[in-house]
């Protein structure tokens, strides 16, 4: 085995979600990640945890949804596993990116809707979402698999206490402002509040790798347009060029350039896929390459994110309302170029560099 | 996908389980099994259940024993898991049947007992044992990966009705008798009483392929010694010419020419795995070929086999003790030569031949 799996399973493990002596841990993980799955039982094993492992290859859920005939219940069998567990260790890798390519949308949504308990059950605890470098994975990045993995397993190996520290910056003016404003090219013109919200600084944490702070907009507070000139990837298809438009918090209008009917599933699925759940910052440097890999891009220093869906409880401050969802569909705004963050009129990233980098001394003219 | 796949899938769902709209079905598979998942959870989809797949890859589980230093506990989440399960499927299917070969006896036993009371929820339990043609069970098997495809898919589609009627002889006369002999050779001469207990028609529902009749022998009974001739695999390694010898249902005496620690730690793990918890009668004749694979090799028609460990409690009834172990290791006699079964003294099989089958007219000289 390649080393460098047994440093990923460690980082997951000790660093990302800390597991100790006892912890019921729960491993999602496509069948392809078979070699980092051995890996994560051994060190669970050096730590005294019990880890099982849950098939999540995307060739079985397309199997599901696309023989399901009926409406979707709640699998109570499941939800019982995630109340007792401990610790939750998400696993990605597809062996074909595009395997759930023909799965309905709105047969998705209802599947999601159906499983809002057992996500929220799994969300409340300890938990990791991580990458396993597959052939397929590196053939939506546009390279070989070798120089992929290096990709992946660099970004994993980051100093996480460095970027810590570096991220600390952006918390402490996140956590101090109220109004955020997001300009960008000639569309993107968007207001928010974020008063009495949190900041989180995403280390390497729930996310490996990690490199964003992030928060919730406040529900009712989003005005304005948005254009995501950055491509996703959801449900196995590419929506490129999402245009959202926002009023007291709801989206009011949205389109995109290709396959807009995953957009259409996506907001039926239940009214908070019509509010924002999450503003993030993109603020990790070592990740210079886009991937159409959410977990990865939208790390990249030089952009910003706004998520569709639930927002994260812990974001979210005691006199605000948690935006619920069975969605979280992040997006991606290039921040490199004729773009601006202001908190409370103050700039704090200009074409992606962040105020505390440089003080914009040559920007004030 | 081979169509084979999407038959045995069926034959799982549909006759071995039975299951139902709203069933919370829980499926064990090695990654090497992907495509079988995918039917599976295709199948579940029509008859609108609920599948979850455990990952059971025996490289994840020699990852985690080898890699273990002090006691095991019981997992509670897997212990939730299973409470809340109405079907389990299990499938084997090994990409390196020896996998397991350098995990410790000890070790392995000590897991075990710590498993118990999980392997007693799943045994209350609807479930199914089968297996997925890998390339390792046919290196195993000594066969090329194509002729053990085809020697899997052919044991799984018998035609199970015919195969219930023809065991139901068999079972008639079980359930009927009070006193069982065994003899093989020069050293097999045993005894043992199955009086009260319950004989068990398997046509393909608990394990698949069926095609035994068992039942439990009452536990102080069983008195003699047994030689057991057909090598059997445990823990990735070959155990040869196991020989018992029972007092009292107790063993007294045990031996093996190849990997006799392995039956060590069999013995060592609880005082159960020193008692038989199971009689097989062998009566499926599609099986011709010993493929050094348990769920197959006890079902060829010439055999009868034994398991130390625990007894099947349906087997076992109401004023007999039901033999409780975190083992069942099943152990063979080939029957074919110098042999014969005895059912309160009337010869029911000799040399492999069934009294039913052609009434020993030729025999009785």
């Amino acid at each position: 085995m390649d080393s460098r799996i047994r440093e990923h399973a460690a980082t997951v493990v000790d660093h990302s979600t800390g597991i100790e002596a006892g912890d019921n841990v729960v491993i999602s993980a496509p069948s392809a990640a078979e070699d980092f799955v051995v890996a994560l039982y051994e060190r669970c094993a050096e730590k005294e945890a019990h880890p099982i492992t849950l098939y999540s290859d995307s060739r079985a859920t397309r199997g599901f949804l696309t023989n399901h005939t009926t409406t979707f219940d709640t699998p109570e069998h499941l939800l019982a596993l995630y109340e007792e567990m401990d610790v939750y260790i998400a696993v990605r890798g597809d062996r074909n990116a595009t395997e759930t390519a023909d799965i309905d949308p709105d047969t998705n949504a209802e599947y999601r809707r159906a499983m809002q308990p057992v996500l929220q059950e799994r969300l409340s605890k300890t938990w990791c979402l991580t990458q396993y470098p597959t052939s397929g994975n590196a053939q939506l990045a546009g390279m070989s698999t070798d120089a992929y993995q290096e990709f992946v397993w660099n970004a994993v190996r980051l100093d996480w206490e460095a970027q810590r520290s570096h991220q600390a910056e952006m918390v402490e003016r996140l956590n101090a402002a109220n109004e955020v404003r997001i300009t960008s090219g000639e569309e993107t013109e968007l207001k928010l509040s974020i008063e009495g919200n949190v900041a989180i600084n995403d280390y390497g944490e729930k996310n490996l790798p990690g490199g964003e702070v992030f928060t919730a907009p406040v529900k009712t507070s989003v005005s304005g347009t948005v254009h995501f000139d950055m491509p996703l990837y959801r449900q196995g298809r590419e929506i490129r060029d999402v245009r959202l438009e926002f009023e007291n918090g709801r989206i009011t209008a949205y389109s995109a350039e290709r396959n807009e009917a995953v957009l259409d599933g996506i907001f039926a699925t239940d009214d908070g896929a019509m509010y924002l759940g999450e503003l993030g910052i993109g603020m990790n440097r070592a990740i210079d390459t886009f991937s159409y890999n959410m977990l990865f891009d939208e790390k990249m220093g030089d952009t910003v994110h706004l998520a569709v869906g639930s927002a994260y409880p812990e974001t979210v401050g005691e006199r605000n309302e948690v935006n619920e969802s069975a969605e979280h569909v992040d997006m991606i705004i290039d921040m490199s170029e004729d773009s601006e963050i202001r908190l409370d009129d103050e700039v704090i990233q200009r074409n992606g560099t962040f105020q505390f980098e440089d003080g914009f001394a040559h920007a004030q003219d």
